[in-house]
C-alpha cells in the first residue's frame, strides 16, 4: 500500500513549476534549453536523493532504477516528460514525472519492497515544438526512430539535437535502445473536455489517435494592392485562406472524433499594400481511425489544389510526420480499472487525441495510461489547470497500479 | 522643345538602381534607411551639378529650383519618390524622379529658358512600408498631415521619423508647408495591366482611388490540437481564414473596379499542434467610388464579426488610414493629352488604383499624372519592368508638358 503525500507532492510541483515559469502562471521550458537543463538537474538530484541508480542515454532520456527483490525480473517503467510547449501549462508532462517521483518516495516512506524493479524516466523532446519530431526520446528508445536521425534534427536556428544535448550536458553514453520491460504506465492530464463533461475523474486510456502533420507552401506573385484587378492576381494569402477554411471543415465531414488544426502560418513579403506571393502553413489531422486520417490527408491536399486553381497559384504539400493509431494493452487497462474500482474513483475508458510517449513504449512493452481531468479541457495554454484533488487522486491510483504491476 | 537623352537617362537609371539593389534585380530601399540616404545624396549632387538651389524641408522632402525668366511667377513642380517597397522594383517612383532630372538636363542642353521657375522634388516616405502612413512627405507639404504627427510616427523597432531623418542627415530646416504652385505633374509607372491590355503606351491619370487600411485582431483560446474537439475550440486561425476568404470575395460583389488585399498576416502562439489563440491581419480596400470603399469597410467588419460568431472568438477591427478618391485637374490632363497627340503617343484617360504623392498636391495646385505601361502589370515585385522605349517616350511627353505648363 502506497499513499501519495499530498503536501510534499504539491511542494515538489510548485518547485519544478518555477523553472521556466511565465508571467501568466504557465511554463516556457522548451526541450534542451537552459530551463530544461535546470529541470533535468533538479530531477537527477531528486533521483539521487532517493538512492536510485541514475543513467542518461544517448538521446538524453533520464532513467532512475529502484531495485526489486528479484534481481532477474524485468522492471516496471513509469514516467513522462519535463519539457513544455512554448508558453504552455504546468501540468502537461511534468505532473506525470512528479507523480512517478512521489510514488517512489511513497514506497520508501512505507518501506515497501517490490518483487520487480521500478524504473522512472523523463523522456527527451516530447513536445516537438523546438525540434519538430514529437515524442523523440521515447521513439528512439522503442527503436522507432534511428538515433542518428534524431541527433541530426535541427531547430529554427540550425542547432542539432546532438549539439543541444551537448550544450546542456545531457549527451549521455548509455545506449538509447529498447530493454526488456514488464509493463509501462504513464500518468498525464487529459488535455480535453471528456472527463469533465461526463463527471469522471479518471481516464483509462485505451489507445492514441493516429495523426499526420503536413506543411503546405503556396506560391503566387506579388503585386500592388491598388492597380491590380482581382481577376489578374495570383494571391498566396487568398489561396491559403480558402484552403484553411476548408481544412477546418473537413473533420465534420469525416468522423465525429476527427480533428484538424492549422497551428503555424506565415506569409511573404508581408506588406500592407502588396499582394502576398508566398504562404506557408502546417496542418495537424487526427482520428482514432487511421483510414480517416488517410482520407483527411488526401482531402487536405485536394483542398489546397482546388484553392490554387481558383487563385492561379501553385503549391506543394509535404508530409512532415505521421503515426498510426495505437491500441494500448488490455491487461494493463484492466489492472488500472480494478485499482480505480477499489479506490472508488469514477472512471471511463477513452482514446487519447494527444500523442504521448507511452505510444512508442506500447510497441515494446504492455502499456497503458491514466488521465487526470483538465479544467475546461484547456491545455497547451498558460491557463492549463488540473485541480489538486484530482492530481492527488490520480497519483494515488497510479502508485497503486505501479505496485500491483511490480508484484505480478 | 526638350528631348530626353535616351542613353544618359538610361545610365542615370542604372546608377540609381545600384543603390539598394537586390540579388533578383529589384530594389530594397526603405525610406530613411542607409540606402535611401545614398540615393538622396546622389540626387542632391545631381541637383547641385545643375546649379539648382537645393533645399530640404523639415519632413525631409528635397527640392531643387531652376529659375524662370519671371521671378514673380509660381513654379511648375515635377518629381516623385526615391524610396522603394521591401524587395520592390526599380521603376516605382524612381523613374519619375529621374525623368524629372532628365527634363531639367534637357532644358540646359538646349539652353531653354522658361517663364516660370521649375522645381523638382523627391518626397519622403511615399511607400509607407517602414512608417505606415504612405505619402507622408507630400501629405505634410500639402497640409494634410501635421508635421509633429508625421515626425512622431514609429517603425517596427520604435524609431521615429524624426530620429530616422536625423540619423541620415535629412532633418532639413526649411518649413514643410504649402507654397504657391502653378501646376504639378508626376510621371509614374502604371503598376497595373490596363495600358498593356488596351495597346496604349501612355496613361493620362484623371484621379486616384479612394482607399482604406484596416487592421483586424482576432482573439481565441489556445488548446491542444489533438484532444480538443472541433466544436469546443476558439480557433483564431480558423476565424481569420474564414474572414479573409470572404474579404477576398467582397470586391466582386461591390463594383468592377473595387479591390481588397490582405497583405500582412500573423498568428500566435504558432506551434504545429496548438490551436492558435491570436491572429492579426491588415486589409486594404480601394475603389474609384468612395461609397464603395465605405461599404467595403462596413462589410469587412461584418465578415470578421460573422467569422468570430462561428468560431466563438472575439475581434477588434481598427481603422488604420484612409483617403478619399481624388479627381485631378482637367486642364492639366488636357495639356498632357494635347502634347501626347502632337507626339503621336497612343494614350487613354484612366484612374489610378495606387495612391501617389500627386494626390495630396492636387489639394493645393492643379495636378495630373502620366503613366508609363508596366509589363504584365507587375509591380511591388522585383520583376517589375517598363520597357525602356516606353520610359523614354513617356519622359519626352512629360518634359514637353513641363515646358508647356512653365510657359503658361
Amino acid at each position: 500500500m502506497v499513499t501519495i503525500d499530498r503536501e510534499r507532492f504539491r511542494e515538489s510541483f510548485e518547485n519544478y513549476s518555477r523553472i521556466g515559469a511565465t508571467a501568466n502562471g504557465g511554463l516556457h521550458r522548451l526541450t534542451l534549453t537552459e530551463a530544461d537543463k535546470r529541470a533535468r538537474d533538479t530531477f537527477v538530484d531528486d533521483l539521487e536523493a532517493l538512492g536510485l541508480d541514475v543513467r542518461i542515454d544517448r538521446i538524453g532520456n533520464i532513467f532512475g532504477r529502484r531495485d526489486g527483490t528479484d534481481p532477474t525480473a524485468d522492471p516496471v517503467l513509469i514516467g513522462s516528460h519535463l519539457d513544455s510547449q512554448p508558453y504552455g501549462g504546468r501540468f502537461d508532462g511534468q505532473l506525470g514525472v512528479l507523480a512517478s517521483l512521489e510514488t517512489l518516495r511513497g514506497l520508501d516512506d512505507e518501506g515497501v519492497e517490490t518483487e520487480r524493479p521500478i524504473e522512472i524516466v523523463n523522456w527527451t523532446n516530447e513536445e516537438g515544438s523546438r525540434f519538430q519530431n514529437a515524442l523523440l526520446g521515447s521513439s528512439v528508445f522503442a527503436g522507432n526512430t534511428e538515433l542518428e536521425t534524431a541527433l541530426g534534427l535541427t531547430d529554427d536556428e540550425g542547432t542539432t539535437v546532438e549539439e543541444a544535448l551537448g550544450e546542456i550536458g545531457y549527451d549521455g553514453d548509455h545506449p538509447a535502445g529498447p530493454s526488456d520491460i514488464h509493463a509501462h504506465i504513464e500518468l498525464h492530464i487529459e488535455q480535453g473536455p471528456s472527463l469533465e463533461a461526463h463527471g469522471n475523474t479518471l481516464g483509462i486510456v485505451e489507445g492514441v489517435y493516429g495523426m499526420s502533420w503536413l506543411r503546405a507552401t503556396i506560391t503566387g506573385d506579388s503585386d500592388h494592392a491598388g492597380p491590380t484587378p482581382m481577376h489578374t492576381r495570383s494571391d498566396a494569402m487568398a489561396t491559403a485562406a480558402d484552403a484553411v477554411s476548408e481544412i477546418n471543415r473537413l473533420p465534420n465531414r469525416l468522423s465525429a472524433d476527427a480533428v484538424s488544426t492549422v497551428g503555424e502560418f506565415t506569409i511573404g513579403p508581408g506588406s500592407i499594400n502588396v499582394v502576398p506571393d508566398t504562404a506557408e502553413f502546417t496542418v495537424d489531422v487526427r482520428s482514432d481511425d487511421d483510414s480517416v486520417v488517410a482520407e483527411a490527408v488526401t482531402r487536405v491536399k485536394q483542398e489546397v489544389e482546388h484553392a490554387c486553381s481558383r487563385h492561379s497559384t501553385t503549391a506543394s504539400v509535404e508530409d512532415v510526420w505521421s503515426i498510426e493509431s495505437t491500441a494500448f494493452d488490455d491487461s494493463v487497462c484492466d489492472v488500472i480499472e480494478s485499482v480505480a474500482d477499489d479506490q472508488g474513483i469514477a472512471h471511463e475508458r477513452m482514446p487519447s487525441g494527444a500523442a504521448h510517449d507511452a505510444k512508442h513504449l506500447n510497441d515494446i512493452a504492455p502499456t497503458a495510461m491514466l488521465f487526470a481531468p483538465s479544467v475546461d479541457g484547456k491545455t497547451h495554454n498558460e491557463a492549463e489547470l488540473t485541480e489538486w484533488d484530482d492530481c492527488v487522486r490520480t497519483a494515488n491510483c497510479y502508485a497503486a497500479v505501479t505496485v500491483e504491476l511490480a508484484t505480478q
